[in-house]
């Protein structure tokens, strides 16, 4: 890369976090730039589509949390090794994703909403078992996979697993894992590679 | 490929018509497989995710509408020549699916919500004027990109846009290029590639 790529996205994990995680395992310098949420509303109107995150690099600035997400990846060789392979951990990585939206839907507190309306949801998507659903999907595909979403070997579907776990324990305020045993185990073995481990040691620390 | 591959969806355009779009541009033989709205709760229990579309190929069935269309793209040679370009054409093509995302929110009347409810939906998204934000951002990148979504050239991005325009205007009741010029004439050349005017031509016909 001819100058180094600046992240932008407001001060927390979020949906910035596994791209935070692939940045760090892919070793790439980058400028983490956290918006404070107060400054947003002035911040969004100089963004392409007045969204975050946005990454900065090659002298242009691209939105979309997930194709950003995908292009760090592939810089680290965690796309898979061909289109067919490519195709599996990205149907993976949006399935993934998909529960982070429900979790979002869910749990999130727009400041516009009242507490009885988050709760509705929230019961709503217990009542439909949406999270038992793809959990048990999660844990019985990474099982039959050696230990990792796709064909046996770590992919970014991996490390985005790993870096939105602590945001769906947060919500549950439990530890999501405690029923699977093999996605805990992948969390713990994407939170212990070496540059990982040392990024979640040494970020800021924030509420969500 | 070693086999036909099959793609499974409702009988209508909706998701799937992107995919189908670059499937004809690629002149790949598939099964268009079409389920009867009815028959979907039964249908459902033996998908992945219990979603469609769902495209079954090299023995695998492969969900995520997103990723089916990105793969399919890729063997079109429609993702862009490299890594940069590939971001540029996905954060491209996530952009359009916002603006599809809206449109399903506003205007898809589900069956357990109530007109009511749809009407307060599409107003607050007309109130918002978030379809002409998009519509006009649109317009600009490609001008300012001679007529294409990225870098000048044919991609993927195109395509989806133009397999979706009937649904927005289906939606908004009026062709949603009137004013925008540029945009329109994407459409129209997207739409008159061969293989994809013939897919135009003699695709069922469906309301959605």
């Amino acid at each position: 890369m001819a100058s180094k790529p600046k992240l932008t996205y407001l001060n927390m994990r979020g949906f910035a976090e596994p791209i935070r995680y692939l940045l760090a395992y892919a070793n790439i310098e980058y400028e983490d730039r956290r918006i404070n949420p107060v400054d947003f509303p002035q911040e969004k109107l100089s963004l392409p589509y007045g969204q975050v995150p946005v990454l900065e690099i090659n002298g242009k600035m691209i939105n979309q949390s997930n194709a950003i997400t995908r292009f760090v990846a592939s810089l680290c060789g965690l796309t898979g090794s061909d289109d067919f392979e490519a195709f599996q951990i990205h149907a993976m990585a949006d399935t993934i994703m998909d529960l982070r939206n429900f979790f979002g839907d869910s749990f999130w507190r727009p400041i516009e909403q009242d507490e009885e309306h988050v709760q509705a949801r929230k019961e709503e998507h217990l009542r439909n078992d949406i999270i038992p659903f793809y959990l048990s999907r999660f844990e019985k595909t990474v099982k039959e996979n050696n230990g990792y979403f796709v064909n046996g070997k770590l992919s970014y579907a991996d490390v985005m697993f790993a870096a939105l776990e602590l945001h769906f324990s947060n919500c549950l305020e439990e530890d999501i894992t405690s029923s699977y045993p093999v996605l805990k185990e992948l969390v713990e073995k994407v939170n212990t590679i070496p540059r990982i481990k040392e990024w979640i040691d040494n970020r800021p620390i924030t509420e969500f």
